[in-house]
């Protein structure tokens, strides 16, 4: 409380003080992120309750998730995209698994988990909850978790897999960026369906670990693979690119190979969202699939892990850890 | 006959030139085909008769088509394609229209109209019939329309509507190279299937004819217009490409946009052939489509011809007429 407060005699209230990763200026060129276009800074928020009235709850973040698409999100808002773009200054938004600290709102209550986007800071008050859902706990499987393998990414290669692909068993599956967090749900997923999985991604540990441990038939490292065109050589790091860049230039293949090439976001197939987390929860709890995840401690840590999205730093899943486990009260 | 035959006493026989397009070298880089990457020869044929016991038939060929798959068979054949490439000094190969004038197969009978592959020449013995059928000939369909309306453009434009897209009424179909053998004939179908039709084709004179003649809701320049991005400004100018040129830069536009890009070839869907007659001859008769041909007489015009192509300057389907209507015996 301010001075002036103190001698108006408002009562006392404790402040809490609200870290956060703030956006501090559009890219408005076709790079990629670096750590520097983000800046750590601390505001407050009066109290750790949700303004009555307000129909919104509070939440503590405890996982943020650091996801490829989220580049989109840094640029100027015109010309408009498919998601809005983040506010210069305000903190990044994404997708996050929180703790209700306090609601307003019926549906939600102290204590509960839930899954969806959320800020890029210590606490926030949602108002507007977006492709938000409540985890039913299960300590079988981290609450981490549900940012990748039950999350976005893993709900991504649900849909892409089966209902863009369709895979029967026998045929061939070839996963790019196949160690990340969408590519090794696809692989696992087809090997399940009896598929025979290549994937490619960008080291020599991804590649022994996509066939050590994740079953993949095999797979190779792009960036040393001699006789690759340009089409397998543009994975994620595609995601930056504007106008600059080599582009596609063998695009008459999609002919001659009767290529199918079909855009699609997850949010388009939302109704099949409990079917996907039945399908995969049990495969996951049967063991059948396993999923690795590249954790980051701290809010600090955040810009430079999603900045090491678009240099392929990360070997599976990229997560950052709000709250260490030690400093929590009632959570794996 | 030669001196030799002469002093031996052989019986004399009337040799026959025959005029050939041939194929001068391979194209080796990116560039598109130019006329002189032919030369028009004239080679002789013994008599006017398919050898007995070849089991071919000698065809004069009386109209040949342009198209622009040909520049795939005038690169080197290795690295191979769906097509073999063309034989260096050899008459140029193509869909033509043909009759048949002497037969040692029982199926082809002198007086046959057939469509199908053949050689750039007057006349070619046929031994092994590729994608070859005999003409029903009507009178009110021009014998050349079975190069386009009724041909490979055609059935190429059939099988991308009907098997790849599946128009429903009061969706919207866009059509890129609008005006030329394949654009037309999607243009127009799509429109009797209740569809709104837009086109984009590379000059005034196109663009007009697409609206006033063919019945599309809308049409523009794609040269002239300045908000256009690379994917709609690369069209039949992209078949040359190799690896020089731009590349398609604007690729994510397929996720955001959930694009399905899908390449076909009609060769894939012969068994629908009939079906595909029988749909566009009967809507052609019933006045319901036009067909717009571009044709040069004689095969001196043949280079220039197949060279225009990919500088835009057919309008309509580009056909070569080898025999004059005046100077033949039996057709239209």
């Amino acid at each position: 409380m301010t001075e002036e407060e103190k001698k108006e005699g408002v009562a006392a209230v404790a402040e809490v003080s609200n870290k956060q990763v703030v956006l501090k200026a559009y890219i408005t060129d076709g790079r990629a992120p670096r750590k520097d276009d983000m800046a750590v800074t601390v505001s407050t928020l009066p109290e750790l309750k949700a303004p009555k009235g307000s129909g919104g709850f509070l939440v503590k973040n405890l996982y943020l998730s650091c996801d490829p698409y989220m580049r989109g999100r840094m640029r100027p808002p015109s010309p408009a995209s498919y998601i809005p773009s983040f506010l210069p200054s305000r903190p990044i938004e994404g997708f996050g698994v929180s703790e209700v600290v306090d609601s307003d709102n019926p549906e939600f209550q102290a204590g509960d988990f839930i899954a969806g986007m959320t800020g890029w800071e210590e606490y926030t008050l949602i108002q507007k909850p977006q492709q938000l859902r409540k985890i039913s706990r299960n300590h079988a499987v981290p609450l981490s978790y549900h940012l990748g393998l039950l999350g976005m990414p893993g709900f991504t290669a649900y849909c892409g897999l089966y209902e863009l692909c369709s895979p029967k068993a026998g045929e061939f599956v070839f996963v790019s960026a196949a160690s990340g967090a969408v590519g090794q749900i696809v692989g696992q997923l087809a090997k399940l369906e009896g598929c025979r999985v290549v994937g490619s991604a960008g080291s020599a540990t991804k590649v022994e670990m996509l066939t050590s441990k994740m079953g993949f038939d095999a797979a190779f490292n792009y960036k040393e693979e001699a006789d690759l065109d340009a089409a397998l050589k543009s994975m994620v790091s595609q995601h930056a690119v504007t106008d600059s860049g080599p582009g596609i230039r063998n695009i008459s293949n999609v002919i001659v190979k009767r290529i199918k090439m079909q855009g699609f976001l997850q949010s388009d197939f939302l109704h099949l969202y409990p079917r996907f987390l039945d399908h995969v929860t049990a495969h996951f709890l049967a063991g059948d699939i396993v999923y690795v995840e590249d954790v980051d401690d701290g809010l600090e840590s955040a810009p430079a892990a999603l900045a090491g999205l678009f240099t392929g730093e990360n070997i599976g899943k990229k997560v950052v850890r709000v709250v260490p486990p030690e400093s929590r009260n009632s959570m794996n």
